[in-house]
């Protein structure tokens, strides 16, 4: 039924056809977008890593998703995720991964697979092997754990407790005639919930528990627990577990429950690299615990990495259906239908988090950078910076988080109706994201852990400390806030010095206010972060994480071997995200006098100019991240522009159609059409 | 594994044991809860109708929705629902809804079900015969329709248009020697897509198409065509139709696709209140098509209710679970637990939206009323007011469902973990609810289509003529920005005059400066609506919009027959409903000069002023509601309080646990256990 004028038109998946507004928008980069890919993988190595996993995917079916796979329960998701991993370890040899490190292997599997079966047990089981265990527990386990001859879960959070790790109920038991532990699930709220892959995959638990010596508590520790049985995959004895149902999103991961009865293991099952137990039941801690932190930095910049590759592939979709989806013909003196992208609106909506994902990404290689750079210095014995990376990653932890789910909700709602249906990618990227608000540290806590630290480093520096790192530009809070904006139209914006200031200025007004506050009145400490000013507190912790990001990505571009072209744009984004984080609020700049009546529409008016260079270039910023048509998987996203045919196609072969009708629908339905009801 | 003090405090279903701080929270109303429901309700009548279908669920197993639903694929869901209304029908006389009207028991039906497969025929089929067909119609097809003798879906969005409809390519074209018009889907673009109900179940659907007569297109009119064979549910000549596949949310429902292949229906099946085509080929427009609005009125309106019966069904569970879930010991000089929503951030999270819930209650039963007498009027011939209503309904559809699906979302968010799990019932409302972010009219356009009446308004207002209704406040548009906030203290904010001064003031701004923008530059209007100042547009429909909410609610409450002590809470919740909105925007307070340093501050303050007095009374206003546990569906947020039991025992039950462990688990993971991959 097509006319000959929509063969030129539409986007065809099937005659590997390009619309032609997509070609039109490449072909108006006017910068490297292979430079800014190579960029964003950080070297050519990973770069490769990821093609092959591409390549991969379009040469052995195994690999690719099909459209049918948002019909299926989760019995076949899961299914869907062991084939590949199967595969894909089968087939290292012919794509060209054998060699890299399991770390890389893990990266190119993301970009293949999607979710996969064993990503808890390295990124967390693994993990803490490595960071927890003592070198002879090492020897002993952490090979097996990297070949998956025991697949493990980190089993920490209860039923009861959550983000209150000091409230876990499991307890660990000495039993010095036996010298072994007992494991032990005392009440209903201590039933370990929510670990991934525990659920029916893991033969191993790292189980925290109350360490328990002579009806002493000493606090939460880690132990090995072996729960299933390697040869039938059975439960051992004294282990209750299953999986937790349905969920959001994720639902190829078998998230679980565990209870254990009196379940013994030997005392040097207990991960002793920073504190053991010694065989007369002696309790010691040993090594410096900040080190222990490192490991759960890896998670913290795995979240950051995470951000942007969600939100990119959010955008990819957006964008480029943006570009090829048209209504109404309002444009002034024209007879075609606009672009919706090109609508005010849509701009506004996206291109702000356009500038959110290329700041995460920058913040990603400082953070893995200095991270990398740590872990060399502790080795040295040095904990220099320690501190910093953990207080700057708790905001980015939750301020990121929050940003990207609203972000991709955003992307989806951007494409209409057809953000609704599965098949467009986007649901599940909002749904299998939003675990992130929630996991790895309730967002809220993580928020005040960030205002804790500005608030001690604002009484070091009221007591005449000078401070350093992040935290520097508060040695002159109260200086700022006496600057005024000296902007007198929109273009006086368009500036870096101008933009970080202003977010100077309002985080150093929002932290000395409520620090302020804080030292007022004889209301207990704990008081006053609950219930009195928590709210601002959680708002000067993200003005300070806005702050730093800005800075880091203004830093990162002008550090980048770039090409000024490619510059040029990130610099633009670099713009936006600030006067875009003031836009939303910049009530502290009016409170503190810094904004006058007009500054908030000037910034508006700016965002405008800015938003003119930008929308040019989305296309081919957006695809610099290199998202494969397989990955995303979407009928209105995909490389071609293809926004209708594949849409059709999908909803043809859908589930619901391959039947006449539904089952049961004689008897239910059938007596109303009949008027027997 | 329960320790006897345990069992004092949890709630649980299973023993029908009452968690103390839910029976604490409930015993502390002071106010009379059941005369709030009552007011909810809005009549004794539907309270009881409610009631019914309560009991309903409770007797009759066939209405419960069970865990297992999460787990079901689609086919298994819609069975249910079919399932459901055929035993509805056919107990209607035992449960007591015989003799209600069929609304009332759509309604009943709404309490006692969930999605059922009729609603879209009521609610849109019916309805649009009950408008736009002609009287002879009317007396053929309505009382048919209504038994659902035919079950009919409204085709009206295609692939290629959804927002503009006059951009529809489907044909109609008149064939005078047959009398007959020719239904033809000319294109991809052209294919219905999106319409619920016509996937599976449709028989009849109404088709919008372009009328051709003589090759004239006269716009598009509606069509009712049979598209299946009511004998055998086959899809009858010429008529291609499915299902469009999974969704976000929403999947018991079957959203269709259809494709026409030059089917003919008879002449008189044009829908002919409003125009009519001849026998000769003469099409006429008749009667007034402003009337034609109330059809869209009474979605409109639905829209508005189901914002506050969504928000308050999730507002209910995170309400129940916050004060149940308990997380950190630092409340200063105690050893328990901190309830989670004794956390600020959680009354700041919780508090707006509870206050947004019942101003969307109160603006419902307000242009219910004034629609109600709407209709009378137009029967007598009279128009008045047909304008006002219409306007002020973009907005609200705009903005109210966006603010609902933020809200539902932060009711999940509020949940930690569990608002994660299928089981807690709070992802199923955020995903089944976004549709109507979507659905019924791009809220962007809405909301712009509420900012043409403001600028059309300003404009009458320039020219000298006095605005009534809604946008009356604008008369004083320029005066208004002169003024200046008058508080000192927080306290200085509790006035229902100064609030609504705020709104008022905020609004003026915004409106008076956008349109001072439009008017200047010699751009098209088209360029300037679309692409220069879109956004501030949508920003002042938003505002004004804010602040007839707030005006509806402070009325509402004045004039109803609630007491004192129950009209206080009310009263405190609207004021906080404006506050909230004044606290996330005040920029334009700010740069009109209205605001000045330290107002943000002093607003921030009266909030948590507010938050104290409404935190002792939230569980009894939400569940004044009256949701039943059978309908929240909810293992954190039933009325019991039991957030453990309840849980486990849904993940225990759960489908993966049926197996021991996955098909093809010996395939393809335990070559990784033993080492042989």
């Amino acid at each position: 039924m097509s006319s000959g004028e929509e063969i030129l038109k539409t986007g065809s998946i099937r005659h590997k056809r390009v619309h032609h507004s997509l070609l039109r928008e490449r072909s108006q980069a006017d910068f490297d977008p292979y430079e800014l890919k190579l960029f964003i993988f950080d070297s050519e190595d990973m770069l490769k890593a990821k093609e092959s996993a591409d390549k991969a995917i379009e040469i052995h079916d195994v690999f690719r998703t099909p459209s049918e796979w948002h019909s299926w329960d989760r019995e076949e998701k899961v299914r869907d995720a062991m084939r590949k991993i199967y595969h894909f370890h089968k087939k290292q040899k012919d794509i060209g991964f054998q060699g890299l490190t399991y770390k890389r292997m893990m990266v190119a599997c993301e970009e293949s697979m999607g979710q996969v079966p064993v990503d808890l047990h390295y990124y967390m089981f693994v993990t803490c092997i490595k960071y927890l265990a003592s070198d002879e527990q090492k020897a002993l386990w952490l090979s097996d754990a990297k070949k998956l001859k025991m697949h493990g879960c980190y089993a920490q959070t209860e039923m009861g407790h959550g983000s209150n790790i000091a409230g876990l109920e499991t307890t660990a038991t000495f039993d010095r005639s036996t010298d072994e532990f007992v494991i032990h699930t005392p009440s209903l709220s201590a039933y370990k919930f929510w670990p991934g892959e525990l659920g029916k995959f893991a033969t191993h638990a790292i189980v925290f528990a109350k360490l328990i010596i002579d009806g002493t508590d000493h606090g939460v520790q880690s132990f090995l627990v072996e729960i299933r049985d390697k040869r039938n995959h059975c439960l051992l004895p004294g282990v209750i577990a299953g999986d937790i149902g349905p969920k959001y999103g994720f639902n190829m991961k078998d998230n679980g429950y565990m209870a254990l009865n009196h379940v013994r293991i030997p005392r040097t099952q207990m991960l002793s690299r920073y504190s053991e137990v010694s065989e007369e039941g002696v309790f010691t801690k040993k090594g410096n615990l900040k080190i222990l932190y490192t490991a759960m930095q890896t998670i913290r910049i795995l979240i950051v990495r995470m951000a942007f590759k969600n939100l990119s592939k959010g955008l990819t979709i957006a964008i480029r259906y943006g570009i090829v989806r048209t209504q109404f013909k309002d444009k002034a003196g024209s007879d075609e239908e606009r672009a919706i992208i090109d609508y005010q609106t849509h701009q506004f909506k996206l291109i702000p988090i356009l500038s959110q994902c290329y700041a995460f990404l920058f913040v990603y290689q400082k953070v893995s950078k200095d991270f990398s750079d740590l872990k060399k210095r502790i080795k040295a014995g040095d904990l220099t910076g320690i501190n910093d990376l953990h207080t700057i990653s708790s905001g980015m932890k939750a301020f990121y988080t929050w940003m990207t789910l609203e972000g991709l909700e955003t992307c989806r709602q951007s494409c209409g109706g057809a953000g609704y249906s599965m098949f467009s990618g986007l649901p599940g990227l909002v749904q299998d994201y939003a675990a992130q608000v929630t996991y790895e540290g309730d967002n809220t806590v993580m928020a005040q852990q960030g205002a804790r630290f500005l608030v001690k480093s604002l009484g070091k520096m009221m007591k005449g400390e000078t401070l350093t790192g992040w935290v520097s530009y508060l040695n002159k809070v109260y200086e700022v806030t006496e600057y005024k904006c000296k902007a007198e139209k929109p273009e006086d914006f368009d500036s870096l010095e101008t933009l970080e200031e202003m977010l100077v200025v309002k985080t150093c007004f929002m932290v000395g206010d409520t620090c302020m506050k804080m030292m007022q009145g004889d209301e207990p400490m704990q008081t006053k972060w609950n219930e009195m000013y928590q709210q601002e507190l959680v708002e000067m912790s993200k003005a300070h994480t806005m702050l730093v990001t800005f800075q880091i990505f203004r830093d990162g571009i002008k550090s980048s071997w770039l090409q000024e072209s490619t510059k040029k744009h990130l610099c633009n984004l670099c713009k936006v995200f600030a006067a875009h984080q003031i836009y939303l609020d910049s009530a502290p700049l009016f409170e503190c006098g810094y904004f006058s009546g007009g500054h908030q529409k000037m910034l508006l008016e700016y965002m405008k100019m800015q938003f003119k260079l930008i929308r040019p270039v989305m296309l081919p910023l957006i695809e610099s991240f290199g998202h494969n048509d397989n990955i995303l998987n979407s009928c209105i996203g995909n490389s071609y522009g293809d926004i209708l045919e594949n849409q059709l196609e999908s909803a043809v072969n859908s589930d619901l159609n391959r039947k006449d009708m539904f089952p049961d629908f004689e008897k239910y339905m059938k007596p109303f059409y009949n008027a027997k009801i």
